[in-house]
């Protein structure tokens, strides 16, 4: 395999990471990779907001994972700023090859080099495997995640 | 008890804040109340946000609930913007009074008037009663939340 680089999402990436999020047990009803208009509504949002970082890793050319990085400045924790991981996708064949360490390494690089104090990210319950790997990165399960859809 | 009133937090807001943030089972661990100077830098790295709204709830004029919530869009759930609460606090005084509700019900409408598809938030797994609060506004407790401090 070639090297890979994780560098910031572009437009001609779109494609590419909606098909990624659609290929998983959750997104694959959730997404809809036949229509692009909603997704590039969303990323001209992300692109005109400095503390949202869409990141793409590439191998070879292609796009083989993704995660979003949201950097929330606040006052609890005297002041700390914390960052938000979200959105974390590896390519069906790059499963196994350490890339989703590689992209959560990336995340909290990038969050020490903006200052932030704290790291976080939520993930469905279900998703037992993933809590494993969050765990062995030294994250810990300290907390319940709630969401309401509006 | 005079009307409740919630608006964007101003700087003249910030030791009875930070007072609320102190006057916590976990916060007293983690708050210097007798220090404002990160509060100070952190609220001026948050008024430079516009996806951040750090309010206040004041009622006779006084400070007697915040909360914090970040406009978050994403690629994710077909381009879906999100919101994130965090810094959910209602003066002791306050308690069983109904302003928690207002707050998160303040905070759920201002996410829908951003557009937002989704509002979520984490709690301590040792906050068993908000558990129960926002299970009951609603909210399901879907996912695992982790944090890494750095």
């Amino acid at each position: 395999m070639g090297d890979l680089a994780i560098r910031p999402s572009a437009e001609d990436d779109i494609p590419a990471l909606v098909a990624m999020l659609a290929d998983d047990p959750l997104g694959a009803q959730r997404e809809s990779p036949d229509d692009m208009s909603p997704y590039l509504t969303a990323f001209e949002r992300l692109t005109a907001d400095p503390n949202q970082h869409l990141v793409v890793a590439v191998r070879d050319d292609r796009v083989v994972g993704t995660l979003q990085l949201t950097i929330v400045p606040g006052l609890s924790r005297r002041g700390s700023t914390r960052s938000i991981i979200e959105g974390v996708r590896v390519h069906a064949d790059e499963r196994g090859s350490g890339l989703g360490t590689q992209l959560i390494e990336w995340a909290i690089d990038e969050s020490r080099r903006q200052g932030c104090q704290l790291v976080q990210l939520t993930s469905d319950k279900t998703r037992t495997d993933a809590h494993r790997f969050y765990e062995r990165l030294g994250f810990s399960a300290s907390h319940t995640g709630f969401k309401l859809q509006l």
